[in-house]
């Protein structure tokens, strides 16, 4: 699919450290960063921006503050065409914590909100604008949101200057239906916008529900490398590049870091398709029972964790 | 997705098989049928039927033969709802091998050929309803077939009396356009047949394309228990009941079956998602110089194998 519109987003590491906390090593950091430049994908997500207060550096890695200077320290004053992303957790940076963006080497802000605080995401994310920043904003759990209310926010993004809108399968529990519904519903609710899609893997579908985005002229496409992410992962990297086709996108560098780091990686961190999170996919939950569930003591057993599951949906 | 007419195939051992000769435990086959008999999966593909002569019983086990003692050995008379199926090689079976029905345990077998051996498949399989057998015709690699072959292949297949025919992504290379278009032909040039589905899971879309062949009236859908199977391996069977939500389908079977037997088995099996499957399938070739690289000394060189597989497109 060649459509020269479309953006690739690496989401990497501020994915991947849902995982890990965000203890990344720095070497890992930077060869994500070169093979992003390297392939030709459009926008690197290093992580989040938060508040001092939001986090314990004690707990936590860089990449869930991302400090000017530690992505200088990755990227120098990147003289690239990637361009650097970084998501805000509503609740979890303060608006007067945005710097200009002539003091940051970022280029986008990311806003990720549930639908009762679309409100301050758009606040934040016109604010982030202003201080000379590319925003978008991710509206998660959608698949949990009442029509009237998804109606509502949707109104509220059309008015506000925000000029790109996600589609994020947070549970990743949304099939090709609920996809092209979704998808239709917000490009007609928002005609001049770019609608992103980001979506996850419960049920083996981040892939092709990606495709239907891109069908449904979507343009904004997030993946991770090897679908490195929190629970089930993402889209794989590898294979929406496989996919599409662009003479831009570059297939090799990608292959070299799966090889040399995320392969290992593999060894540390458990992301990717386990039946626990599909359980919770197929159920529409958030995925954290099952990854609770994949540390406790019966880990193994998975009869268990359906039958926990089920009992938890009885009333 | 509830629709009567949908029946589901259970591939494990059959499919499964090509990625260890067939040399599978008793108990592990006896285990496969119970979980299918208890959550109840319609069809049981146990093997392949073979002549004697075609393989080495030094070689593979008993489910690349298929005799009516072993089979009986695991399934006794098989006195459940379960129907039990083989699928037949062209080439590695002569028609004289086949058994009249009465003297074998099997219900149904499933014919599987390329396009140039269609008049064969045709003749077997229509010789095995003969012998009382229900019977498929399942047409491999359609994906490097010039459309006017398949046309003629579709129009010969359409004046037999096989009623099931098969959309088979033999290289794990479709995208839900391909699979599309292919049950949109299948179903224009069979309008009385059932249409099937067999999809592999080298970009990750055997499951999405099972979908997208039930979206559009494909009624015999084949899987395989945590989708073990050659390469990149199958729709995994989990993954398509928690989508059918037909109430004759239990989950619980096939999850305990996947904690006591499948997960131990990928210590000593690598089907699943890997990159030089990835490769081959988004190069539409077949996965046999995935699976020879994945055995040689330079398995962990994914950049190699690419490089490889692009020497070896190069003209």
């Amino acid at each position: 699919m060649y459509r020269k519109e479309i953006k690739v987003m690496d989401c990497t590491v501020r994915d991947g450290g849902l995982m890990n906390n965000w203890q990344f090593t720095d070497k890992f950091v930077k060869d994500v960063y070169k093979a992003c430049v390297e392939s030709g994908i459009d926008y690197m997500e290093i992580g989040y921006i938060s508040s001092e207060s939001a986090f314990s550096r004690k707990e936590v890695g860089p990449w869930r503050f991302c400090d000017d200077s530690e992505v200088r320290r990755i990227v120098g004053d990147n003289k690239t065409n990637l361009k650097l992303s970084a998501m805000a957790d509503i609740g979890r940076i303060e608006p007067a914590d945005i710097r200009p963006k002539k003091e940051s080497v970022l280029d986008m802000v990311r806003v990720a909100c549930y639908v009762h605080q679309i409100d301050k995401a758009i606040y934040l994310a016109e604010h982030c604008m202003d201080k000379g920043y590319e925003a978008t904003i991710n509206l998660m759990a959608v698949s949990t949101v009442m029509e009237r209310d998804l109606n509502e926010a949707l109104e509220d993004v059309g008015r506000s200057k925000v000029p790109i809108f996600y589609l994020v399968d947070s549970f990743g529990s949304m099939y090709c239906e609920q996809v092209e519904l979704l998808v239709n519903k917000y490009k007609a609710a928002l005609p001049k916008k770019t609608i992103g899609v980001h979506m996850h893997n419960n049920m083996q579908l981040a892939f092709s529900n990606t495709i239907t985005g891109i069908i449904h002229n979507c343009n904004m496409l997030d993946a991770t490398i090897l679908g490195i992410g929190r629970g089930a992962g993402n889209c794989p990297l590898e294979v929406l590049l496989s996919f599409l086709k662009n003479p831009k996108y570059k297939l090799r560098p990608i292959y070299d870091i799966i090889q040399k780091e995320l392969i290992p990686m593999q060894k540390d961190i458990q992301w990717g398709y386990h039946i626990p999170y599909l359980i919770t996919g197929a159920m529409n939950q958030h995925p954290r029972s099952a990854m609770k569930w994949m540390k406790g003591e019966n880990k193994d057993d998975l009869v268990g964790f359906y039958s926990f599951m089920l009992d938890q949906k009885d009333l």
